[in-house]
C-alpha cells in the first residue's frame, strides 16, 4: 500500500466519519479505518465520491496508508477504548509520528497519554471538537493541545476544516499536552450555564410575564438580533416556537423536564474545585441539571408552599422583559468570566501559555457557545492581554453597571414570586462577592481559630495568630 | 513485653495523643507509639499518670504489647504517609486484628485499604473523628465504618470516650468500609454550609440592620437559645463579642476577610457531582471561602456598582432580624437535607446500610455541627426510617411554610442591597427547584435534542425521541 494519506481517522462512528469527510472536502486524502469493516465500506459506498480517501482493513494497512510523519486521528469512545486504541497503534508508529485524540477526553487523561508517547517520541494531540455531528462536516471549534512541532504539522489541516468567522479559522493551538482537552471542557462548563440561564430567563417570561412559550420564541428572536445573539438563543427560539404535531400542543409543553448530563459540566466544576476557582453559575447549572432528574425528591418536595404571583399586566410585561434581558446578560457575563478564571487557574497550575483573545476567538464560530459576544471578549484581550477579569473591559462594565437594578429586581421577584432561579442568584452572588470591601469570611476565620485552632491572620500587621479563646483571660498569640 | 493493652495508638500527634488520653481516662490500657519517640517519652512524662499506658519504641515491641485480636489505631497525617504506616504495621498483623485509621482520609482511600486489608484477614475500619483536639480528649463523635465484626470488638471503647448527650453514645457503627469516613467528610461539607449561612446572617445583620458587632453577638446569644441552639451560633457569639486587645477595635473588623478551607468541603461537593446529589449550599460555601481568597479577582472587581442600602428604623431593623432568624433556618434544613441526600445516594452506591436517626444522634454531641435541631432529625427518623426529605417530616414542613415570606424577602434585600448572599439563595432556590411543577429543564432537553441530537422523553408517553430540527419539514422520530 502506498503512504499516500496526509492523515488517517479510525473509529467511523457519525463523528469520526463526518470529520474525515470534512477532510476529505477540503483536498486531503484520508485513510479511513474502523474496528469492524462494516462502517469503512459504508462510509466508501455513500461518501466515497466526496473526495480521496483510502480505505484500510487492518490497523497495519491503515498505517501503511499514512505519508511520515503520520497523522493518526483516534475518534473513539472516550476512556479505556482510547487507552486501548492508543495501545494498539502505538506500537506500529515511530518516533515524530502523531496521535490526535479527536474525542471528548479528560485533560488529565490526556496529559497521562501525552507524557507516556512522549517517552516514546510520539506527539500525542488532544484535539477538543466542538460542534456535534454537523459541526464536525461543516466546520467545527477546533481546541488543539500537545507540542508545538505537532501544531505546526497539523494546525494548517485542522484550520482548513473548521468553521471561519470574518474570515479567520475556529481552530488554534490552545497550549501543550491537556490544554486543548480543557479549554473544550470549560466550553462545556459554560455551555451548561449558558443553557440554564436561558432555561431561567425562559421560566421567568413563562411564569412571571405570563407569555405563551410562541410569544417567548419572538422574545428571544429579538434578543437575538441584540448583543445576546447567539446560537444557543437562536435556537431556543426553533424550541419554544415549535408545536408538537401529535398534541398540537406547544412541543416545550410534553417534553419531559428531566435533563440529561454528559458529565463535562461536572468535571469542570470537580477541576475548578481543585484549582479554587469559584465557578458558581456553572456549578448551580450542573446542579439543576441533577436536581430536575431526582423524581422521588421532586415528589417528596411537591406541594410545599411558594412565593405568590400576581399576575403582570402588559406593559408590566413588557417592562419585566426588558429587565430578564439585562439579567440573562449580565449573568452571562459573569458565568464566561468564571469560565475564563478556571482556564486561567489551570493555565499557571499546568504551566499552559494560554491567549484568552485566541480562546475567544475561536469559539465565535463552530460550537455551541458561539456568540456576537465572543468578538468583543477576542478584542478586550486583543488590547489587554493581561485582562484579569472581563469587567476590567469598560464596555462590559458599563453594561453590569447599567443592569444593576433590573438584575437585582428580576432575582428580588424570583425569590418572591417562588420561581428557582439557581444560576441568575449565583452569577449576582459572585458579583458581589468580589467586589466586596469587607467579606463575612473573617467571621469564618473567627470559627475556625475558635473551634480548631486554624488561626487567623490580621487586616493590620503580618503573621498568624491564635486567639485562646477558652483561657480564663483571653489572650491573643502569633502562631 | 507482655500484651496487656487494650489498644494501641501511633501517631502522637495533638490528636492522636488526646484520643490516647480518653481512651486511658476511661480505663483502657493503651500502647502509645510514635515514629519519632519523643513525643511517646513527653506523653508518658506529662500525662502519664492520667491512666495505664504501655509506651513503646518499635513498632515490634508496639504490636507485642496489644491483647489478641490486637486493636491498633493509627492517627497520622492523610495519605500517603497513612498508607506508609498501614505497610509497616500490617506484616506484623495476624488475621482477626484490627487497623483503625482515626485520621482524616477520604472515603474512597479507605475502602481501597479496607479491601486490601480484607484480602489478608485484617479488619480496616476507617472511623471520622469529629470534634477538634478538644473533642479528642473530652469526647468526640465518632463515625465508625469497617466491619460489624470489627465493630463488636471496638464499639465500647469508641462509645465510651465519645461524647454523649442523654446519656446516649455519640459514637456508633455507620456502616460498612468507607461509611465512616463519608459520614464524616459530609458532616464537614455540612459544617461549611452552616457557617457560611451563619457568616450570610452577620452579614446582612451589620450592613442592612446597621447593627455594631457586639448587637449581632448578642442576637446570636439570643438565637442560641431557640430553635437554631448550636455550637457554632454559641461561638459566633463569642467570636463577635470579642474585642481586640491590640486596637480595641471589635475582633471581627481586624481579622483578615479571606477563608481557608481543609478539602472535605470540596470533596463532598466533588462526591455529590459524582452521585448527581445536588448540594448546591454547600457548594456555595465552599467557593465562597475560594472566592474569599482570591486577591487579584477582588481588585478586579473593586469599585463596580451595587445596589442601594438605605439605613433601616430600629424598628424595621428589629423586624428585619426576625426575618434573617427564619432565613437562616429555612436554609440551614435545605443545607442539612442536601447532607441526608448524598449520604443516601453514597449509601445506594456502596451499598452501606446507614441509618440516618443514627447519623443524627450521634452528630448530637462532640461534633462541630452539635445542634438541638439534630434531635428533632434523630426523631423524625425514629419514626420513619424511610423519610424521602427532612420537610417531609410535619414540624419542618410547618416551619419551611412559617418563613416563606420573611426567607424571601430577606434574599429580595440582599439582592436590592448588593449583599452577597450565595448560600442563602442557593438554598431558596434548591427549595423552589425541587418543589416545582414543571421546571425550565424541558428547555434544555429541546436545546440538547437540537443540537445534538441527544434525545427527549415526553411527558405523554415512554419511550425516547428526537425531532428533526432542521428537515424541511420538522418531524419526530422514536429515538
Amino acid at each position: 500500500m502506498n503512504a499516500t494519506a496526509a492523515i488517517g481517522v479510525t473509529g467511523l462512528g457519525v463523528m469520526g466519519r463526518n470529520l474525515a469527510r470534512n477532510l476529505a472536502r477540503n483536498g486531503y486524502t484520508v485513510a479511513v479505518h474502523n474496528r469492524t469493516a462494516g462502517r469503512t465500506r459504508a462510509l466508501m459506498e455513500v461518501y466515497g465520491d466526496e473526495g480521496t480517501f483510502v480505505p484500510a482493513e487492518t490497523p497495519e494497512d491503515f498505517v501503511a496508508a499514512l505519508e511520515r510523519p503520520r497523522r493518526l486521528m483516534i475518534m473513539v469512545q472516550t476512556g479505556e477504548v482510547t487507552d486501548a486504541v492508543i495501545g494498539q497503534f502505538a506500537p506500529l508508529l515511530e518516533p515524530g509520528d502523531m496521535i490526535i485524540d479527536g474525542g471528548g477526553a479528560h485533560f488529565a487523561d490526556t496529559r497521562r497519554r501525552e507524557a507516556a508517547l512522549r517517552a516514546r517520541g510520539i506527539h500525542f494531540v488532544g484535539a477538543g471538537v466542538s460542534g456535534g455531528e454537523e459541526g464536525a462536516l461543516e466546520g467545527p471549534s477546533i481546541m488543539v493541545g500537545g507540542s508545538s512541532e505537532a501544531y505546526d504539522s497539523l494546525g494548517p489541516m485542522f484550520e482548513a476544516i473548521s468553521a471561519k468567522v470574518d474570515g479567520e479559522p475556529c481552530a488554534a493551538h490552545i497550549g501543550s499536552d491537556g490544554a486543548g482537552h480543557f479549554v473544550k471542557m470549560v466550553h462545556n462548563g459554560i455551555e451548561y450555564a449558558d443553557m440554564q440561564l436561558i432555561a431561567e430567563a425562559y421560566d421567568l417570561l413563562r411564569q412571571v410575564a405570563g407569555y405563551t412559550p410562541a410569544e417567548i420564541a419572538d422574545v428571544f428572536r429579538r434578543w437575538n438580533e441584540g448583543r445576546l445573539g447567539s446560537y444557543l438563543i437562536e435556537i431556543t427560539a426553533e424550541v419554544l416556537a415549535h408545536t408538537d404535531p401529535v398534541t398540537g400542543a406547544p412541543f416545550i409543553d410534553v417534553v419531559a423536564d428531566a435533563a440529561g448530563q454528559k458529565g463535562t459540566g461536572r468535571w469542570t466544576v470537580q477541576t475548578a474545585l481543585d484549582l479554587g476557582s469559584p465557578v458558581t453559575a456553572i456549578a448551580q447549572a450542573t446542579f439543576a441539571r441533577a436536581a430536575s432528574g431526582r423524581r422521588e425528591l421532586r415528589a417528596a418536595y411537591s406541594g410545599l408552599p411558594g412565593g405568590t404571583r400576581p399576575p403582570l399586566s402588559r406593559t408590566e410585561a413588557e417592562r419585566f422583559t426588558s429587565q430578564v434581558e439585562h439579567a440573562l446578560y449580565a449573568s452571562k457575563v459573569i458565568a464566561y468570566d468564571q469560565g475564563r478564571q478556571v482556564i486561567q487557574d489551570a493555565a499557571a497550575e499546568y504551566g499552559w501559555k494560554i491567549d484568552l483573545g485566541t480562546v475567544a476567538r475561536i469559539w465565535r464560530g463552530g460550537c455551541i457557545i458561539r456568540a456576537a459576544f465572543l468578538d468583543r471578549i477576542r478584542a478586550a484581550y486583543a488590547f489587554d492581554r493581561d485582562l484579569v477579569s472581563l469587567l476590567g473591559e469598560m464596555e462590559f462594565a458599563m453594561e453590569i453597571t447599567d443592569a444593576q437594578v433590573p438584575w437585582r429586581e428580576i432575582i428580588a421577584s424570583a425569590a418572591r414570586r417562588g420561581i428557582p432561579v439557581p444560576a441568575f442568584s449565583a452569577a449576582l452572588a459572585h458579583y458581589d462577592t468580589l467586589r466586596a470591601d469587607r467579606l463575612p469570611a473573617a467571621l469564618l476565620q473567627g470559627q475556625r481559630d475558635y473551634f480548631g485552632a486554624h488561626t487567623y491572620r490580621r487586616t493590620d500587621c503580618p503573621g498568624t495568630f491564635h486567639t485562646h479563646w477558652t483561657a480564663p483571660v483571653r489572650s491573643e498569640t502569633t502562631a
